[in-house]
């Protein structure tokens, strides 16, 4: 009888999981058998705790099916639920905990288009003017305070209504809200845009109802997003937030840090607004931007620099 | 300054895990409360244990959309995933262990049509004709032996090249392989089919590349789906698998149970085979199906009764 030599067969909950972990164990590239062995591991130990029956089972299946669904060119939404559930935050404390000196990181989220339009110094991302005129200033630095000619400042940011332009293409023109710097000889960057409004993440798909349904609130304090890249050093993501802006105590995505609040103020000088190209009163938000230096290998004794390729082809 | 009452924000990895379970804490309902306090624990374990590089969530997120996607009306990529890295057989095994006496059950997998043809008792699933003739025969059972008349025996398969109807629709008709059937008074089912072929689960999505990448075969076992249900039982969801079938001992989604292999004998009686309908040889599998008595409430202490529409709507 064949069934003799089935060793592959009748696991128990804990013989299972090791069945699982050896079929990954020869796994090529080390990182990957890394990442795959841990989640084995506390993926089965979350459905050994919670025991669920199989009507939750096929709603998890259709929940993420969904939320795949709902993705398209201009709506990432596996990355909303990444961050309500603290995840993309969680990987920003952990890298932030590498490199305390460098301004402090936040996430990523749904919104960021891989190109944004190449603008000058000065230029205004706001292209329907409807908004409270804001000046944004800053610098560039590297660790130690050396300021960073020819870095890369990739903004945007939702308009005065909390809508980023591509979730409303019939207001908003494309690009609206966006723009890609480049900091001068001194790592100087400056452009006008308006005030950001604070503003509900999308709640008309799977992550909306998830947060309904935990009765969780679905907004975010207003802010600006920055990706900032310079050679030689480690990408930035972060925020700048504004300081008097509703649910900067309650972030539906956890992404505030105190040192990112920055003070948009009132400024009423003709002359001021005059070399910047707005009118009185502006608001001015003034933020430097400190990139680490970048990671060598030998700075991730566990990571392998290999992609895990089974991921992304 | 508004940064003094900022409470919920500059959060360590250890303080932000507590952050996102207190923002779920006032879920309503506490199962849902419960799955999602149980996840967000884990998941962040996870994550702490595996530091992921921005690339490699990148990565992450991108397989998962990427899996959604790959879901239409007659593929299901997720419950593939779920197969792959064991969690659906980890759900069946932890079901068994509170009814020993029934039938082991084993994966739902991903070729399940809500919709099987109705059939009558002795009708075949084979509408193609190609492979070799078997009868299937048993008798749907109730814990303590005794027949369960008008039980419904959902049967699906695969071909006798390993393929189910919807994954070739220009080689086989819908429906084929596939049947729902009554049993008679004395709780007996009797249909004919083809006996099915081992095969690849789909390697052209993202969970095939996961198995690629990761060194795994993707190769099941033959076998035949069963979803048996009755009045005042649990539904059962199992398969038969073909003794002599090759990847009886490696099977990729961890489903084999020794109890549910079964011999599909030769047999070469001209009489019987007239019965049945068939020519000679052809093969014969018997096996009979023991359903769990329906569990209460009671039986589920720690779960409520209401599902978690979040997740569904």
């Amino acid at each position: 009888m064949k069934m003799e030599t089935t060793s592959n067969a009748d696991f128990t909950d804990e013989t299972l999981t090791q069945a699982v972990l050896k079929a990954f164990a020869m796994t090529p590239d080390p990182r990957l058998r890394q990442i795959m062995t841990s989640l084995v591991e506390h993926l089965h130990t979350f459905v050994r705790e919670v025991e669920p029956t199989s009507h939750e089972w096929e709603s998890a299946i259709d929940f993420l099916t969904r939320t795949g669904q709902t993705c398209d060119e201009t709506r990432q939404e596996f990355i909303l639920l990444s961050d309500v559930l603290g995840v993309s935050m969680l990987m920003e404390t952990i890298k932030d905990e590498a490199a305390p000196e460098a301004t402090e990181s936040t996430v990523l989220g749904p919104f960021h288009m891989t190109e944004s339009p190449q603008r000058e110094l000065g230029d205004s991302i706001d292209l329907v003017g409807t908004g409270m005129p804001c000046v944004v200033t800053g610098r560039v630095l590297s660790m130690g305070g050396s300021p960073l000619a020819g870095a890369g400042v990739d903004v945007w940011q939702a308009d005065e209504r909390g809508f980023y332009d591509v979730q409303v293409p019939d207001a908003q023109p494309a690009g609206n809200g966006r723009g890609l710097f480049t900091t001068d000889d001194d790592g100087r960057f400056w452009f006008r845009t308006v005030v950001p409004s604070h503003y509900p993440i999308p709640t008309d798909g799977p992550v909306g109802s998830l947060l309904d349904h935990t009765g969780r609130h679905p907004y975010r304090p207003a802010h600006i997003h920055f990706l900032v890249s310079a050679d030689g050093h480690e990408p930035l993501t972060t925020h700048i937030f504004v300081a008097d802006s509703p649910y900067i105590d309650s972030d539906a995505v956890f992404a505030v840090k105190r040192s990112l609040i920055v003070e948009f103020t009132e400024e009423n000088d003709a002359d001021v607004a005059a070399w910047y190209g707005v009118g009185v009163p502006f608001r001015h938000a003034r933020f430097d931007l400190t990139l680490p230096v970048a990671m060598t290998t030998a700075d991730h004794p566990n990571q392998t620099t290999t992609t895990p390729k089974s991921l992304t082809s």
